[in-house]
């Protein structure tokens, strides 16, 4: 259970990372997009292993392909099946994995609530299964776009201590992906890849933050009181592997200041209510305002590291775990893409609810 | 929409906080359970207004009544109604309310998703709507109790710049109650309250950091892998008033840490597999190991403060808001059994929702 | 569980027949409908026991109260709880059900299921628990009337082996309201009241068919595949007290016709496009079609019976069950507002969530 | 959206008839079950077409292939993902449907919903859609085997006029594997096979009844008071194409009792409550009370006939279709596997939804 995200945009994700396939399952895609293998692939190509020297080597092409849902061209209204077909799961290297849980994984959870688990691998917990969110998400950003111009955009806002100046209201994507790291802030992001290569030297890694944000969306989304739209956005990016904390506005940082500092002033921009400030980030009362919508993502350090572990293994017995074979330094590249896909999903979801609810 | 809580233990909670009433329907307790208006007056005594002169001074008694799904004192494992009467109603006072929107309350948003909205007070974004969930989290609490011998225990962490130290794992209950701000750091505690009578002479707001513990879950619970239990814990938490951030266990704190410091050693203790360090907050791949499960909730200040500030009235116009009236410095000591509530809630849900897919 | 009904306009239900108050709580209610008790109570009325000599005589006056949801007349957009007090409910001339399972009641499978039952009555089973359904079908009466120009007329087509004459697309309400058994054939109404006494003095029971029919539906409502219109209608109506069948269109008559006999040939009828037949009964593939929906549903005998039966007590033993008090002699008259209800719920559901998926 | 059947065992088909491939994921199923094709591909063969004369003759191997949630021959516990490739979907001989809407099919309710429609064939509506119900229930029939002892046996009760004679307590599979018919009353299997065969030589077709029994359920299943076992039946029943109506137990014949001949008396058979009769079909208050539970469906003629039928085409404009290719004249024998398999589907969710309220 547990596989499905959304009451009106459904995403069903499917697949363990060294089965045959992951995938998706879309319900819920309103009839008459145009919609090809293409507007899903350069998604798919930005989360997937392998693209720079930082990230994951695990070779996978991750070629999409549309099985149903789909009819010369367009959507219609009807479930979107999406599959890609796993490459690099030869099933060698993992007999570590059989029989010694790995600190931090999903390997004991997994072991404990199911008393089976597909050891070849993270099964479900592995980040291969965000392929499946993703694709899912290029078809929710294609009509946040085409409906309401909404356009998302996510970066790396830190990795350790370093930490980028980034302006979320005027990034772009291509300022985004200038640089391998995914970090908008060009000096920032050089010492951010001179830290990682020296983690990935160490055999150890690191964690940091992605920022996103969703520009356009108009006022009115988000459903008082449980499934606030700030309530939907924490449950999407704590869903993501190794995501430990989110944030919307002014978080955390929010604590520090004073209603009367952190209260954002109404005023009117030729007919439009605004807010001077935005330390609500974009939501008041679980309901969007109309202005830009930023949150935030903590991601801990990626769990496989080449050094020595103390553990058990599956009967209980104290168990040394060596690292080997490939090993990521930093997840948050390829977060990136992951945290822009949840809010996508989150978004369009309490788009079309709304939409229901407007009245006839 | 989006007014109920859990797939397994159903919340829906109803009324504004200006109408006759507000209150509760739990659908999915179990059959069997002892349960009086005892069991839930307590939780509400330390959710409601005016115990003490830290916090909001509205007059309400705040007395529950049991309207159905109990019959000589056991559950029926039919839906719970739970209600309480609106005492401090009395729509005076509200005028200004009625045409202008309050800076940083869900006035704005409501009016814009609706086209109308209770104008005499904060509707159903006013915390007097987690009365229905404190008093559901009142019957979860005892289910956890007598089902699994989990105790869940908050506190404030934090308020402003004020940081207590407390041990999640050792602190009790009582330490919470020593004091009126519920934080079980005494010296710290006397700072807290100092700092936030200062607030309420300023017509000033502040906020800060709940932190809350659930101690005895058995491994197993939460859903991978949109429903995992941390994903479900930050949409309940978030899904509070005034909350802006999620973190559990190493949260934004664990970006700082590489993976060799971060990674939690398995070790075997009497026969049970346990963690050595518990930087996963007591969840793994979404799943809890039986280790204590740790969350934080950021709370922003008050937005309601007793100064001018600039807004815009219901037409646009530019206008400018005169705090008037009650004024409540810290949502802090309040927000401890809210977190506490949809912790509770969160947890039964997951605990039931395993017993189904234990196998017969 | 099990307590709510629909996805977009959800209707949760609350209360036993013997406790305080039964009633309803209805989420997803579009903001700005007028709606006032006077709006609900008429429905109540037809509903309630007392209305006849013909039907139950348990003295209920159903004054329904609206705590939530409704502000200056109009509907905020948020839950609405209505809820009626019980006043017949002494707890007296119950002893022997709290011994003994009534024949073909819910006693023994809710004691088998929850190991515990309101033995002073049919708690959720009694046809008591329909008054909030009935309640939250205004509303939704209120909105098909108003956003579709939908009406729904149902009545009593069939009473034991008495059937009337009836045409679904010109019946009025009237018409079903001229008599007391709610049958618009007054000739076979004379009749079934006739056999409905006799039965009454007979100390027995008879059951029958309602059927109800939707005008003015536009095409498009009804989700495939499995939220189907016939098929949550379908649920709908088999979730009353006591039914046993449902059909739609041609329905188990259908069977004995051909295909070339029962398919339903399209015209153009000024531009819009219909059937010359209907025995699809106003749905093709799960969907509206903008002809009339028509459906009918079976009761069996009211179970409560003033003879003496063959049971067994709590503990298994042998029993004789004598029936006492007051009697119901017929369902029938008091199921047509409840079809009618049910009828209601499922089509504003559909009708909401039809309004989401058609595009911005 | 719609394409979900269940609430604890997730059902989700996709697929269009003429799209590359159709199929299931199964959110839910248990861990460490038994599972292989061989487990699902006998289940798909009593459904495809071409096992004998008198069904479609559509060319279809329809061979499963699973491609997760299985690890070394055992369910993990996570999203089973089942398809099917589409062989016979040339998209030859399918001009005519799309510039005609064929009577009494879907075409003009699509059309009319999404505005959009897979014209080369049925789309969603056809029943090759029901290949993914049909393979989740293999795995869902498995488990009430292993968990519950339950089996299910349908077979067609009724074709046209000719209604067989059949004792729902003692019928095999093996007697209704035993002719093409599937109707286990050999005489009346003679006389509906003869009167198909003629049916199909006059280009027309035939509706009929199928009947289900499901032996061996334990009291208990069942949620008052809207998910109640006989609605989710009934909705489950009437989310087949084609199907006009759904009975349990007496169902519609059950309205020429009285109350007197109608109950079940209860008796003490061995420590076990039974009942006498069984006009309840198992269900008595919406929860199952541990008789057999029977079922009925009725089903309309197939929409296709081979003669020539009045229409609109998708301008308006007057048209004639006229019948071409492929006839299946009658599709109650293959109709039979299609309900057991929503029986199924519908007392898995059941069982697994009983299972977590019971209780630790």
């Amino acid at each position: 259970m547990g596989n499905t995200f959304g009451h009106a945009f459904r995403v069903t994700t499917w697949g363990e990372s060294h089965g045959d396939a992951v995938g998706v399952v879309v319900d819920g895609c309103p009839p008459g997009l145009e919609l090809s293998v293409e507007d899903i692939q350069p998604w798919l190509d930005r989360r997937r292993p392998g693209q720079s020297r930082i990230v994951s080597q695990r070779k996978e092409s991750d070629r999409a392909e549309i099985l149903s849902g789909v009819f010369e061209g367009r959507t219609l209204g009807t479930p979107i099946l999406i599959g890609v077909w796993n490459e690099d799961a030869r099933g060698k290297d993992y007999e570590h994995m059989r029989t010694k849980f790995r600190p931090s994984h999903a390997d004991y959870s997994y072991q404990a609530k199911y008393g089976i688990r597909n050891w070849k691998g993270g099964g479900r917990a592995s980040a291969r299964e965000t392929i499946g969110r993703v694709a899912a998400a290029a078809i929710a950003n294609k009509l946040l776009a085409r409906d309401y111009g909404v356009e998302i955009v996510g970066y790396v806002k830190r990795v350790w201590e370093l930490c980028a100046d980034v302006d979320p209201d005027a990034v772009s994507r291509d300022e985004v992906e200038a640089n391998i790291v995914r970090c908008p802030d060009a000096d920032m992001a050089a010492r951010m890849i001179e830290l990682i290569e020296r983690a990935r030297k160490d055999g150890d890694t690191l964690g940091g933050v992605v920022e996103a944000v969703a520009r356009g969306a108009p006022p009115g989304w988000g459903e008082p009181v449980f499934d606030k739209l700030e309530a939907d956005l924490a449950k999407a990016v704590l869903s993501l592997p190794a995501c430990k904390g989110f944030e919307i506005g002014s978080g955390f940082g929010g604590v520090t200041m004073t209603g009367s500092q952190h209260n954002d002033p109404f005023y009117n921009e030729g007919g439009r209510v605004r807010t001077r400030t935005n330390h609500s980030g974009g939501v008041q009362g679980g309901i969007s305002i109309g202005e830009n919508i930023v949150i935030r993502a903590a991601f801990k350090p990626v769990a496989t590291i080449m050094r020595p572990q103390e553990t058990v293994d599956v009967e209980g017995n104290p168990a040394t775990l060596q690292g080997r074979g490939r090993h990521d330094p930093c997840v948050l590249p390829r977060a990136v893409p992951m945290v822009e896909a949840m809010m996508a999903l989150a978004l369009i979801d309490h788009a079309i609810r709304q939409r229901g609810q407007r009245g006839r």
